[in-house]
């Protein structure tokens, strides 16, 4: 069928297990054709079609809520609910949403982004929903790897307690975004292969009722015995010990075992786990044999082929972080470097490489690797935690109550600072500089371009005072130059990019351009402008902001970072502390709202951070200083 | 012996058993001795003095790492590292921390206050160790409470996948600070009874032995079948099957039992986990029969009696908004409050028993809490997550992503905002006004004295338009009359207390009285202040703030926060960002330090924040203006 006639999921109750099976294969060749010019998360759609097949005519969604846990494998449902005829504007500004969104379909009862968060919603639906007295059905889905993230075993855990009704779907993938880490993953390894037992399963429990009752004593421990047996035959013993019924594991490609296990879960009360095994990329081979997790998200690629459509250019900012920690790790034995999940993103794949013993990847578990990293710099070590602005956010008390107030020499490496384009309003990284700035003894610095950012990197290795944070965008460096010998940036210490003598602009990072090119063309007007690369965000450069100060020249702060509590609020703060009253400061940065999704010179447009903004600005300020004079 | 007379632990290497168990006895009379005057958390203390002399009679700290997870409960640990004479000024100014500190012993390796992070930093120091090539010991002490926390989870996740040697004591005395929630409770709580399967275990090794293999197929099953009953006898399911190696239960004031397994888990490879039952309050009679919790924490008590010693006084905070929630529950069934673990502290206990269906306590879970909270809001209930200023910090992200950014009407009741005093760093809810202002959606409020808070509390629960949150600080209100009728109190519009001429200072919450005090002074020295309620941080009183920027009077703000992106902060971006440039505006609050333990008005006198401090500012910022005049 054309899946674009799909209006509401409803028509699929009076499908044939046939004709779900067809269906499931034009959803992925709607995928696999859509994708491949728009980019997105091809793989793991591709395995959760069938998935989603089963849970939509099972349930009666949006009566019924289905919730997505980080929500990048949504597409099939948003496919099953009317939406495939905005497929071609996936990721786009203004287009389609890659991840679940209230405001484009009431199907989608929650957003997701970050990971983790489905079961904490879910349960609230579910108190809700017995508070109310009604009766709908409750399913979050969760991969594997979100599973190991605090909060989803902190709701876990409340979830078996209260033994609400509830659906968990556990969509094991073997691979999340990069291959998992810890026990948990190990349990779920177990169950996996659980299935070669389920011969022997009737077999053993035929045996089980012929042990004797041993009389006395021994009695009631064969009752437990037959207790314990019961987690060894399913398999599922740690959920069961959670309190949760635990059912599969379902080959999640087959819609008749999804179907026939999501109606027994309807029917038992209490909270249940379906484990369902499904591969990344299913139906597609170059998804399939995806060895390097390529296809987990990606741009454009072309489907005979699956070759995936590079433009060649500089090397990414974490390419150039990670090359830079290899070259300091070299001659540094205390550089130990940490991720949460996130080894291809940041690129300490690379560092791995050279020192695998001096590689850590927690999984989705900033809290702990945050904290992790504070005992590791007790015991006189340098950990890196490479993690994305937007993630940290998960590990702010630890930032705050482990790292800072312990003082202790943590080098935060945060990668896709500011905005970061298709993946929208969940992930920018537009809030770090707020949520960092007010925490005493933290040093933030931010990079201008890659050769800026290796000496920073360098320089926060050398930094034995506290806790420091280096900022750096989202995709490739300028390919200018790089130095070929590291050196230490002096912190707290601004550079001088360009005199002038009306007006002086301070901003740092991937804003840089814009204010040289304006002051370029300001020039030609007649207009003399400062630009000051300000990549010192904490402590800010006391010196040239009071020799500023005494200028009287007014002060633009550029920022590609929320303007509340952010880098322009530091300097008016400065200045007000100080006693330099009287100055005109103007802020441009990302206003207050939350900013969604599309490429980052449309968002940057829409938002005014462009040349031009910067221009009307500075002529906006002007006549007041004239004004004044 | 007179324990002050320790100096470092060493000496109890040649203790005997007899000697240790005499000195448990004589650390107990010391500590309920030494508590009843300061006060401190005696409880958890009592509960763990054999368990810390086991500690430190097999391990050799500082070499081998003890991290108290919380920390509350290292007063035996401060005792027998050579503090014993300081605890008269325990938690008092410039005293003794009542947590661990890194500045007051080597013996104190990493510092806790919030819950649940211990299993990391010990992560971190045995990869640490691994890396140098050392064989310390590393020992991380948790309670049953904590381990519910998701970071908790996290790590333990971590340790178990890298099979680390290291040492959990999981320290369970069934009540934390509330009883217990979660599924993990459930499995503690069936652990905690396993002792009865002691006898029978031996009995059914024996028959496990006689299993006769079955030939063929059922012989690998029946192999699994005796893995499986190890989890069976040892009942250390849950934390075997995280890879652990389990220990006990052991009782914990057994000092030969405590010994024994100590010495077996230093041999054990791998990370280990010693499940020891302790009793709260052990050896001192009222803290031991403590249905309430009052023991846990608490000030001055008489020995012979167990009667605390209580300053009668108005009603607190928490108190009144908890007391106002009710009333506006009664008629408002959407309401359900939401509390981590903190039902006595944030008087939810008084809710529970008007509403017991409609609160909800997560245990020790603040990630959860709020996004639980988020889901309950989807559904159009009224979520109230009471939760202390300072572990909202655990909750960041999920105000963000989850809450914020979906706009949500969750009410967050911030409880202990400000400083709080004798907790000391940890524990101060200084940084809210921060981490919440930049947060587009949010509205944050605060209260001035307790009638203002029972009218804040029921504004929030009227209002729909996105997430609020309103502040108040730990301790009683003033005894004011309370209001019979609940009003609700604009959101955006500010109250002026007191009109005058010459400055302005805004303030909020627990700095009015000294602003007013400071005003009546100034006035009899002809200086003329106005005084304004600035009660909405977020938003601000944008008429007002335009209105004062016309007088061109200097402005002063006050808040009990952190200046760094605060309030302050608020009024000067406010300023800038409406052209109202050229206004004197001067800041006082909390410096960007982090603040140490001590009586709220020991720790306001040191940062200025007094009515001399504002008087003193006042003046320093008028001849300014008269020099601008």
């Amino acid at each position: 069928m054309d899946v674009k006639s799909i209006d509401e999921p409803i028509f699929l109750k009076n499908y044939s297990l046939k004709q779900l099976e067809t269906l499931a294969e034009d959803v992925r060749g709607f995928l696999v054709e859509k994708l491949s010019v728009t980019g997105g998360h091809l793989g793991p759609n591709l395995g959760v079609v069938e998935l989603t097949l089963a849970l939509h005519k099972e349930f009666n969604s949006p009566t019924d809520k289905i919730i997505w846990d980080v929500g990048h494998q949504a597409y099939v449902h948003k496919i099953l609910t009317g939406r495939a005829n905005r497929f071609d504007e996936l990721r786009q500004y203004k287009g389609l949403c890659g991840f679940p969104k209230r405001s484009e379909s009431e199907h989608d009862v929650w957003e997701t982004g970050h990971s983790s968060t489905s079961l904490s919603a879910a349960m609230g639906m579910a108190v809700a929903r017995d508070l109310k007295g009604t009766n709908e059905n409750i399913i979050a889905v969760i991969g594997d790897g979100a599973l190991t993230g605090g909060m989803a075993l902190e709701a876990l855990n409340h979830i078996g307690h209260e033994q609400k009704d509830l659906i968990v779907v556990l969509n094991d993938n073997e691979m999340s975004i990069a291959p998992n880490v810890g026990a948990l993953h190990n349990v779920l390894g177990r169950l996996r292969t659980a299935g070669k037992y389920q011969k022997a399963k009737d077999e053993l429990e035929q045996l089980l009722k012929k042990i004797p009752t041993f009389g006395g004593k021994i009695a009631a421990t064969a009752e437990r015995l037959k207790d314990s047996l019961k987690y060894l035959l399913v398999s599922g013993m740690f959920f069961e010990e959670m309190g949760f019924t635990y059912l599969g594991p379902v080959d999640g490609h087959n819609l008749e075992d999804l179907l026939e296990n999501i109606k027994y879960a309807k029917k038992t009360k209490g909270p249940v786990l379906i484990h369902v095994l499904t591969k990344k990329g299913k139906g597609y081979a170059p998804a399939e044999n995806d060895a390097l997790g390529t296809w987990h998200g990606l741009g454009p690629y072309k489907i005979e082929s699956g070759e995936v459509v590079k433009k060649p250019g500089p090397p990414s900012y974490s390419a150039v972080f990670a090359n830079t920690l290899v070259k300091t790790a070299k001659n540094d034995n205390r550089v130990v470097a940490i991720t949460a999940a996130m080894p291809g993103g940041t690129r300490l794949d690379i560092f791995a490489k050279e020192f695998p013993d001096r590689m850590i990847d927690v999984g989705i578990a900033e809290q702990h690797a945050t904290t992790m990293a504070g005992g590791l710099a007790t015991q006189g070590l340098k950990p890196v935690f490479a993690v994305y602005s937007t993630f940290l956010q998960r590990g702010y008390d630890q930032v705050v109550h482990d790292i800072c107030r312990q003082n202790l020499n943590v080098f935060f490496a945060i990668d896709r600072a500011g905005l970061v384009g298709a993946d929208g309003e969940t992930h920018q990284g537009v809030f770090d500089i707020s949520f960092l700035r007010h925490i005493p003894n933290m040093t933030i610095l931010s990079a201008k371009d890659e050769n800026e950012l290796q000496h920073l990197v360098y320089t926060a290795v050398q930094y034995n005072d506290g806790p420091i944070a280096v900022r750096y965008p989202r995709g490739n460096g300028y390919g200018i130059k790089m130095d070929e010998v590291l050196k230490e940036i002096p912190i707290g210490k601004w550079e001088v990019l360009r005199e002038g003598s009306d007006i002086t602009i301070l901003t740092f990072g991937t804003t840089i351009p814009m204010a040289e090119e304006a002051a370029e063309l300001l020039a030609k007007e007649g207009i003399s402008v400062k630009v000051i690369n300000a990549r010192s965000i904490k402590p800010v450069d006391s010196d040239m902001l009071l020799d500023l100060a005494k200028r009287k020249y007014p002060i633009l702060t550029i920022e590609e970072a929320t303007l509340q509590g952010g880098f322009g609020s530091a300097i008016i703060e400065f200045f007000h502390d100080n006693d330099c009253h009287g100055l005109i400061v103007d802020r441009m940065g990302i206003p207050d709202r939350f900013i969604e999704h599309g490429s980052v010179s449309e968002l940057m447009e829409e938002i005014g951070l462009t040349t031009k903004g910067v221009i009307n600005k500075v002529k906006h300020m002007l006549p007041r200083k004239q004004q004044r004079a």
